[in-house]
């Protein structure tokens, strides 16, 4: 008997894969979880139905929403990713050495254990001793928290039930105050296909806080559309101004210091969503 | 009743498109061929079970195949394709005002016929007076001639049926000797996340025939992967020395100045498959 898993990424469209094995579910307070076990992808983390992360593609992802905004602050040395509790942000986020402190702020302690069980390739970076991990809302912990951050990562899930709030205009102001004074922000807006009018949105929510504001993209195979965005509001530093020779090499495998700026370079279609 | 029409791209993966209707299907003497209209990515061209081209994403394939290479060439006037019977291709090369013939060569005349008439926002180019069109293998007709074409863009099937002979060094030698001075070969070379071996294979031998040998991506959203992949062979212009200012504004959706560099800057994992 051959199973698939399909997830409808619109109404009218979706990705289907062979799976080995359903290895985890769970109902937890904010959502259904699952992790199965697919032929071309290897172990999947799937939330409400929507892939969020595979083994054999994570990289791209996680890389893209950590390192350009990582690279582009001059020294971050305190970090908080929002969400993310898989962990592929921030062992992203550890491989930059200026990095004294990772906090995890994820809502749902049943994704941390579940990752941390099933997918240990991606939440090994957890067991750090420079990572913290608090499970309580983002939304409260940003708003409670003033100059005190370098880098914050939003690495939600679609903007459905507890992540509605992590794409809206107030949230991205109390990011502002929650930065530090070279503070930059990252955060995963969505498919320039599917998603445009969340992706104005964000962007001009980020804009009202932030004085540099950039869209940029990357190819993430099992999202929908496959190209993703990631939409950055720095206070000080534009990220196309860093210089090359100040990109580090990493031990990356989508990322790099081409990469770096040939994110930022939008088809047609994806700048016209943001540029006037 | 919901139809779905679902493509394995690999054995273990895929797509899957909620369909309205079928509007026409073939046995050619070359291939299986298909034109459904999806709800998500409307008309549909698929050739042996594999989607060709959308009315809705057509643009990312045709423009990224054209572009580059005509923006390259200080004068492109004669342009040959060599499979494209959707026409997609043609229209994009016309839109560079020094072309002055674009010739289309498609093996199969039956691609040409259900393009005309179920694709004509795609195929309606082929009308154009400076559009020759050649009812033959592209193979014999390379074979076959020598110092006549500024640009040849290989927009071919997959590697199969009788479009294994396009992606062979033999193939790539005799486009060199029936192209002109400065002439430019751009050939689709499949996803870098599934078609790897082709990759490397096609690139060493565009290499062994050319001097400037480019690799460039583009994110197709109903190819494989999403991330698509063209190689470039070029006798003397390399594409990233072309100055910002000589890059034409055309009227397109995804081909700008900023992409004509940004698509030649490669992930790591694309990088590693063709940089030693």
């Amino acid at each position: 008997m051959e199973l698939w898993y399909t997830e409808k990424q619109t109404p009218n469209y979706g990705i289907t894969a062979k799976i080995k094995e359903t290895l985890y579910t769970a109902t937890t307070p904010f959502q259904e979880l699952a992790v199965i076990d697919t032929v071309e992808f290897g172990r999947m983390l799937v939330l409400d139905g929507m892939v969020q992360t595979t083994i054999r593609d994570e990289f791209v992802y996680h890389e893209m929403i950590a390192h350009p905004a990582l690279t582009a602050h001059p020294n971050p040395k305190k970090v908080a990713v929002i969400g993310g509790g898989d962990g592929g942000v921030i062992r992203e986020v550890l491989k930059h050495p200026s990095v004294e402190t990772a906090v995890l702020v994820e809502i749902d302690e049943e994704v941390i254990r579940a990752s941390q069980k099933y997918l240990p390739e991606i939440a090994g970076a957890l067991q750090d001793p420079r990572v913290e991990i608090l499970v309580t809302d983002g939304i409260q912990h940003i708003r409670d928290t003033k100059d005190e951050y370098d880098v914050i990562l939003v690495d939600s899930t679609e903007p459905v039930g507890a992540a509605v709030g992590l794409f809206s205009e107030s949230f991205y102001a109390n990011i502002y105050e929650a930065l530090t004074a070279d503070g930059i922000l990252v955060a995963q807006t969505e498919s320039p296909l599917f998603n445009q009018q969340l992706i104005q949105a964000s962007f001009a929510g980020i804009q009202k806080s932030f004085p540099i504001t950039r869209l940029y993209v990357a190819t993430v195979f099992t999202y929908p559309s496959g190209l993703w965005s990631f939409t950055m509001g720095s206070k000080k530093v534009c990220p196309l101004e860093v210089e090359r020779e100040d990109i580090p090499a990493l031990d990356t495998k989508y990322y790099n210091r081409a990469v770096h700026y040939g994110a930022f370079q939008l088809p047609n279609f994806v700048k016209e969503l943001v540029v006037p």
